[in-house]
């Protein structure tokens, strides 16, 4: 594959099916992000809350991040990575921060004020995040819930710079 | 002053000296630690997270971040900043993320798992987070709060690693 | 003054005025842009990097970080700031590391590519930054120079993702 | 295996036999720190590096990078990695940032003073960093090189902090 002949659309549309063949709609993302800019500004809809996740997924320091961890999440469920790290991330081990830091990576793009709204959701577990973080499926989602909690709080950042005139 | 000069010991006492003039204790900024880490480390103690507070602050990285917010708080205070950077800490305006800039420069030497925990007590303000943020007092916090919150994430963050045998 | 009335346009103008007025122009900005990217880019031209450096600088999240650092060069200077935060800065003691923590938050809005660009023109110190680095003239710039790298290095990166179609 | 009974001294082990079996010695990593921090400390010794570097590997956080770049080489190398990321890491595509964003995570531990070091040998590929950089050989080392220059930069950050008294 010559990844220098991949156009923004499609690297646009690789990232879209990747996260929705773990299971994660754009809807889902978007709920996450009304709960968190909801309080802050009037008159905010849903599918403006849909647009801004849809503008975060076409950057493409965020498809990195994205195809990275949901890879990992991957070959872990499969088995596929070597020890210590395979445990480590089947188990969600509490001192790897490795997810943590593909989400920073992902909140940075929209600047410092997404940080709070990040780990606010990642400790509420709302709507999306609690289906994500039930260990009973089999599925191993480590890195996965914390992207889909960055690129919430990254949509959520960028409806707050919008707001400026 | 020749910096070369100052010792660990001395510029860690500033760093003291500096957050009580402003109001904040050790031991409420411990709080907060033992409010984030007593779900997860059975047998804490107030103590073990005052001592873990007091490491944090003894890494010079964390001293230059809270020695310079504390320093911008003060001037804003005083109006002694120009415009538009006066009225935006003076008002703690929403798309300035300077604040929470810092906090992140102390949150990553004890590594990325004290981000969501950062970012909850910011949401939540418990304890002293929440006299800090009361703005009737005509004194600007918009640094120190989110110093004090990363501070106390950065301690809690250091005793998850401390439990690793 | 009422911050949330700054239009985008009257944010930008001020950002330009706060550089000039410390004696650098956006062109010797663009200056290092080439210098960083003129290998990679095939026909790349003066006024690319000129618009790229003007369109990271129409970045708030820059803006502010543009704004706190040029304040508190300019505090250092006339000694408005308190010790040892003033000797530090005044003498741009090599444990200080805030300068960079600004520079940081820079880059981080055009991805993580741009690291690398900022590590090697701050160590090299071509054009302007060579200026800025001389202590010799009682202007104290340890924010200023390493902010100005960061742009520069933050409009390269902006040039590298342009290329893809 | 049960993460959570690995010991601090066996997780440092199994870093050094990664970095080992990817044909790196840290006693090349220590070269690096040396020609970093030779022009800055008098009297530095090949051996404080050495001792310096085995110290930053010994942090649970860096370690977690070191694992989890290591394991994508190896998996891109024997073409285990869905595509796009598989051409991606084995090309080490410019607009690939994820290598910088571990890197990035490995500095942060030592504070915001080693990020001009990392970007700077990155940019001169001195010693081992040439090797890695080699594209003929058939291997894969797309995040070795970066977490290498790292590690390197982190002991030297770490050494400037030591020399405070």
């Amino acid at each position: 594959m010559n990844i220098s002949e991949l156009t923004r659309e499609e690297s646009y549309q690789l990232t879209l099916k990747w996260i929705k063949d773990r299971g994660v709609s754009v809807a889902e993302i978007a709920e996450l992000t009304y709960f968190l800019q909801e309080p802050f500004i009037p008159n905010l809809t849903h599918e403006m809350c849909q647009d801004s996740v849809c503008t975060v997924l076409k950057k493409r320091e965020i498809q990195n991040a994205v195809w990275t961890g949901i890879q990992l999440d991957l070959l872990a469920e499969k088995n596929q990575l070597a020890e210590p790290l395979l445990s480590i991330i089947r188990q969600d081990e509490s001192l790897y921060g490795i997810d943590e830091v593909l989400s920073i990576a992902i909140l940075n793009v929209y600047g410092s004020i997404g940080f709070t709204n990040y780990g606010y959701i990642d400790r509420l577990k709302p709507g999306v995040l609690k289906r994500l973080n039930d260990k009973s499926t089999g599925q191993v989602h480590t890195f996965l819930d914390d992207l889909v909690g960055a690129i919430a709080a990254a949509a959520a950042a960028r409806l707050a710079h919008d707001q400026q005139s």
